[in-house]
């Protein structure tokens, strides 16, 4: 493996070169965005993803010069190299001792992984299940999955399965089985998921790595004692993903049980039994390895050691560029397409959780801006709800957007000389033109748009398991990225620790701290 | 009416005191939110909303001087007056010439306003399809209602119909019909919704004030195709609200019409017909009543001259605060309640629409910060994605927590000694406790949680129609309030034409922008 050396962002011999240039962004000195977005430069600013997905930069501030110093920056910090130690197995999860294998869920050809083999096992017992070999307690076949988890275990796969159910539709792929979540310790969540339930004919997934997730927990064992007074053997209705060291494991408690382990984090962990278990319930395991290889392929692409080849690498400078140095500190992800409405809280925990952080990969602070804000709505919808703000808000916010030349459903009409997906790009394309270019009025400043507000589009054919699955690893990719170029150590999330303790000692009631007696008396708790 | 004067918040008299004594905040000469967080300050700091919601804002940054400064801000921006006038009839949308009357739509006692008069027009209409005098073209009973619409027309229907589905089951109330949206122009969005219909029992609302809205009138033709497709008459399955001055309006093409006017915006109208049909027709008018009279009571506690007894008028100074004076630029809006998901997105468009804006009243370029960036998800699912970043990222985020004593069902479990209600409140109150107060850690800065983060609690006992009402009164009336002192037009959203105007120049091949015409042949289109 290639030697590695950790620096802060704002140590190396680069950064004093990007805070000044960054000071001649959007000014006539300098590069002004709406002047530079030609149509060359939009043919010029295209990286290949993966799974037939696009990174098209050209909507970004940059000019050679920004591209020479990022590129510069990216070898500073080993980016690449540091990428390739990490899939080959270096521990890059410091604080944590661990290793960040995510990567290797999705290498096929490694039949012999861990990984594999627990893919290998849910191939076969999702056949079962499909073929009525596997049944319910009263020999019913099942025709729903509930999975049972929370944060990582619970947004990706939700986010992943909204994704994919047009998709089947319209492809004419097989939807075996519908997928419902409980999440939430609101006892609302679980019971209003068990009501809806066929419970005779509904599997359940039981998904937390450590076994021992409070909120996961209490769920499951809400969902026991339903199965239980609906006269069924919970033993017979619930599988359980896990690592094979927690309480969960082997136990015959369950099903049956699907394994992942300490190098692979909740956030990263879709395409992991944790996503692949109920994905391959749902759509079958064929649809599911479309997915692993798009996301496969877009892994291969994230080892280019070149910032205009790697489009992952190019989205974390870029993105780094904007929020570290441009003082750009929110991202807006806006899909323009309904399947990926989740999406968004997706890359809130993925990006936030992995770099929201203000120490370094030595737990030593720092200071500089490290993650910006997330957040985000389908497109066109989104213009119809915050567009106002970003146009012409006091906050500065940068741009995702994600889209598709074709529909998943393919069932449209042209209405008034349009089709709805015309309709959908249209509006599309007038986003990322008008918030880069802007319209000046210097009557009106009610009708000023002042321009300069620089996006990133992420595109493709169709979304499809293979575009989404590239699409997905792209994001964990850049942010992993980000973490190299910011210093951070991505993979712990110590800030949620605090929580955990004060709501122990809340529920043992050991807390004497006058303010939490007080907030509980307001509940009568 | 009360005269009134329109100034800049940075000519306020009072603005220079402000911002001295916001640098004080959070050092040991000022006041530090940890250390105020007492249970006295919890005790004493309560101000009823209605509908017996209340606001605890004892987590805010504020001390003795500053509830004074802030009164003090209050006064001199006529906030009261100004929205007494406003409840009035005075024209407060200045720059579009109209006046703001959404208020009146929860004003029962006025039985002859326009508003109550077209809700007594809902009521008979509604009484019909219940009772099934009024059926689909084949004589088949509504069981669906699927609203046609987008923005404010889609997302707080959609949230007030979510906030109650869980409470009828549990309150025994009927559910006459389901509900389900149409927004997005993604032509997925229409062709998955209709084939989830059986179109002879579903009534379509299509809903658009000024009845050229293009996402909505294309929509409805796709909706108009798949009846008449389906060998079923449009024109009594489809009903429409929307203006009287509308091409909409008294069509014989509509089953029914129902009518808003100008005074009605978009964000604001979900309590007017655009909400009032859809949850009537679900939940009945009994119940869509019961919400007018929360809005109702809140309205009236808005009106209250002195911020210590108005929430609405504290929560708009503290954000103001918080924003302009303390550089919190995001609000996380965090209901630890499930059937509020969709509240945050919501609040978004309320929030960020109303006031993200950058010039004032007069369309004159104002040079202080306006309103927050809204994000949001419920609690405690965001605990396991963006709770990191809250407790340790490097951008200021302060937050809202909404919660209630009990559950919509009920349904619960004790499971190793907490049931699931009282896990939830022990999140929520270690939350407050945790951001507020922090926890030091000298010699590892990663477990290190410097607090000093601000969060206003909104609660209850329950989510039932009348707190839920109230609810959506309160941040209304709190983002008028946050209008007047910022001195904006919170009515109008100039920051979305310039998209619309480039949308139909791509829609009609009339651009010839060379970055539009290559960003079209990314897609082929």
């Amino acid at each position: 493996m290639t030697n590695m050396s950790f620096t802060n962002l704002s140590d190396t011999a680069i950064h004093q070169a990007l805070l000044r240039h960054a000071r001649t962004a959007n000014t006539h000195s300098g590069f002004h965005l709406g002047s530079l977005l030609t149509g060359d430069r939009v043919r010029g600013s295209e990286i290949p993803i993966g799974g037939g997905m696009r990174l098209n930069y050209a909507a970004n501030y940059f000019n050679t010069e920004t591209l020479q110093l990022l590129q510069e920056l990216a070898r500073a910090q080993q980016v690449v190299s540091k990428f390739v130690n990490l899939t080959n197995g270096a521990i890059m999860n410091t604080g944590e001792n661990r290793t960040v294998l995510h990567h290797r869920t999705r290498n096929r050809q490694h039949v012999d992984n861990f990984y594999q083999q627990q893919l290998q096992r849910i191939d076969k017992f999702v056949a079962k299940v499909h073929s009525q070999e596997i049944v319910g307690s009263t020999n019913q076949a099942f025709e729903e999955v509930v999975q049972i988890g929370i944060g990582g275990s619970h947004l990706g796969p939700e986010t992943l399965y909204l994704a994919l159910s047009d998709w089947a539709v319209g492809a004419k792929s097989p939807r075996h089985m519908e997928a419902k979540f409980i999440a939430n310790v609101d006892p609302d969540d679980a019971a209003s998921v068990i009501t809806s339930c066929n419970l005779a004919r509904t599997l359940f997934a039981v998904v937390s790595k450590s076994g021992t997730t409070d909120e996961t927990s209490a769920n499951e064992k809400i969902v026991r004692a339903a199965l239980e007074a609906a006269g069924l053997d919970p033993a017979k209705h619930i599988v359980a993903v896990t690592s094979e060291t927690s309480p969960m494991a082997k136990s015959s408690d369950y099903l049956d049980s699907f394994y992942i382990d300490d190098s692979i984090g909740g956030r990263f962990s879709s395409t992991s039994a944790v996503g692949g278990l109920l994905l391959s319930l749902c759509f079958g395991t064929e649809v599911f390895e479309r997915l692993l290889d798009g996301a496969h392929e877009a892994d291969q692409l994230a080892m280019r050691d070149c910032i205009t080849g790697n489009a992952a690498l190019m989205k974390a400078l870029l993105d780094v560029f904007s929020c570290s140095y441009l003082s750009y500190n929110t991202l807006a992800v806006l899909p323009y397409n309904k399947a990926l409405r989740r999406f968004p809280a997706h890359l809130q925990q993925l990006i936030m959780e992995s770099n929201g952080k203000s120490v370094n990969r030595y737990g030593e602070v720092i200071h500089y801006p490290t993650s910006p804000v997330v957040l985000g709505e389908e497109g066109t919808n989104y213009q119809h709800s915050f567009g106002q703000y970003i146009h012409q808000g006091t906050s500065k916010i940068f741009v995702d957007f994600i889209a598709f030349a074709k529909s998943q459903l393919g069932d449209d009409l042209e209405v008034n000389g349009s089709t709805n997906q015309e309709r959908l790009l249209g509006n599309l394309i007038a986003q990322i033109v008008a918030m880069a270019k802007g319209s000046e009025n210097t009557v009106d400043p009610n009708q000023h748009f002042p321009g300069g507000i620089p996006s990133s589009l992420i595109y493709g054919e169709q979304l499809n398991p293979e575009a989404l699955g590239a699409l997905l690893a792209f994001y964990e990719n850049a942010t992993t990225f980000t973490g190299f170029i910011l210093n951070l150590n991505s993979y712990d999330q110590p800030g949620v620790e605090l929580g955990k303790i004060l709501t122990k000692s809340i529920l043992n009631n050991t807390s004497e701290d006058p303010a939490i007696l007080a907030l509980r008396e307001l509940f009568d708790f």
